[in-house]
């Protein structure tokens, strides 16, 4: 079972944003930038091209909804996505607020209070 | 103009992929690795979240189609995306594939001749 499906039944918490039928967005615990989040799909699956062309669709459809929604929230230059899954094999699209190259790069990382997490996902909520 | 809309018009050659009415895949002339491709609508937009949203999904679409082909043709752990934009200022979809996260992070490069170019745009149209 992935760290991802444990935050989706709840036995682990996380800095909810938005969640439907198919889909939950929560705030990544280890950002590259203040705001970063990602989008899982409910169903563990591993990579997102062995997706269902129409529900990666909707998956994409969703993270748009809250990527709008972050450039809304956290002043940024604009919104980049990265989907890479070396690491959790679980389907997680990212979604990162950009100041520059280097909050691409998953090197760089950026400490947050639990008050500033719970303050971001709020404001980002809130533009949904 | 972007240097993107002068590949589109055929001012400037690329190693075409795919093409129809709304979008155009080629490969990256720098890529992070061998079949790193682009995948681009022809509207000049800059800021992926500023297209209109079915036009995004069918952009996703496209790119779902064009990472499919390059998982066949192109040896590597899976197709990584990534959606920047700091540079080029015309939306640009990254499908990128992936040995090591070292390849999503546009700092190695990877150098290939003009035949390793053609041959690579080849292998993957094959496959679409």
């Amino acid at each position: 079972m992935s760290i991802f499906t444990k935050i989706i039944s709840g036995e682990i918490p996380s800095y909810k944003i938005a969640e439907n039928d198919e889909f939950i967005a929560f705030l990544d615990i280890n950002p590259n930038a203040k705001g970063h989040t990602l989008c899982v799909p409910k169903q563990e699956i591993n990579k997102i091209f062995n997706m269902e062309k129409g529900l990666y669709a909707r998956l994409m459809e969703f993270s748009y909804d809250v990527a709008k929604a972050i450039e809304k929230a956290v002043p940024c230059k604009r919104v980049g996505i990265a989907v890479v899954g070396l690491e959790v094999p679980h389907v997680h699209v990212h979604l990162i607020p950009l100041q520059d190259m280097d909050d691409m790069r998953f090197q760089r990382k950026t400490s947050l209070s639990q008050q500033e997490f719970e303050e971001t996902a709020q404001q980002i909520a809130a533009n949904l």
